[in-house]
């Protein structure tokens, strides 16, 4: 049974996406903290971020700079924070989540709910801002 | 000025260290959110973690990757999280938090306060299983 991630990365469940790589893959959360909230995973199905090995992991978190710095010209932010917390779905990602205060890296509060075009408008700011 | 954590590697402020490299250092977060909640940098003083060249960037999350390795077999715990938020202290900085639930990675609960010969212990224990 493969992961909803994995689904996401097939096709099967459709994603904003804001980059892709041949081994990573980057699109929109959904229930986002902030606008531009994004999650970056590898496209191999490992659970816990740390079991991956030494070389995916530094390649993961190369490609979340990347992603970052598209987040933070498209989306007014102080900076992008990072988040792995992992309880939820077995398959590792990383939360990239602009913040402007520290408490926008709150995952107890009320998400978002952009709409679809908004969602579109940001994931396409997001993708031309990346380098 | 530096900052506090460049006087902490330097040793002007005392810390729990954990583990230390040529370019990075790893101590104990003295108000912990969870007991072995560990704060990892980079010596050179940086202020936004994406700021980071490519190669300390990935040289840092695989130096966090062999201390969350040493918190996981020192502390009970589901897993390690991870978390750069940055907005306090102008020197970047990975907390690796040990997570039994997710609420465990929330930032306004208050802060444990272990004493001093619990700090010396985890951090003891930490530094033994780092490989």
């Amino acid at each position: 049974m493969s992961t909803i991630f994995t689904r996401i990365v097939e096709g099967e469940i459709p994603s904003y996406k804001v980059a892709e790589s041949e081994r990573f893959y980057a699109f929109l959360d959904i229930r986002p903290l902030t606008e531009g909230h994004t999650l970056v995973i590898p496209k191999r199905e490992v659970d816990y971020i740390f079991d991956l090995d030494p070389e995916e992991l530094s390649a993961l978190f190369l490609f979340a700079q990347k992603v970052a710095k598209g987040i933070k010209k498209a989306i007014p932010c102080k900076r992008v924070a990072v988040a792995v917390l992992g309880m939820e779905v077995p398959h590792a990602h990383i939360h990239l989540v602009p913040l402007n205060k520290e408490t926008d890296l709150d995952f107890r509060k009320p998400k978002l709910s952009p709409d679809e075009s908004r969602m579109k408008e940001i994931a396409s700011g997001i993708a031309e801002g990346i380098e």
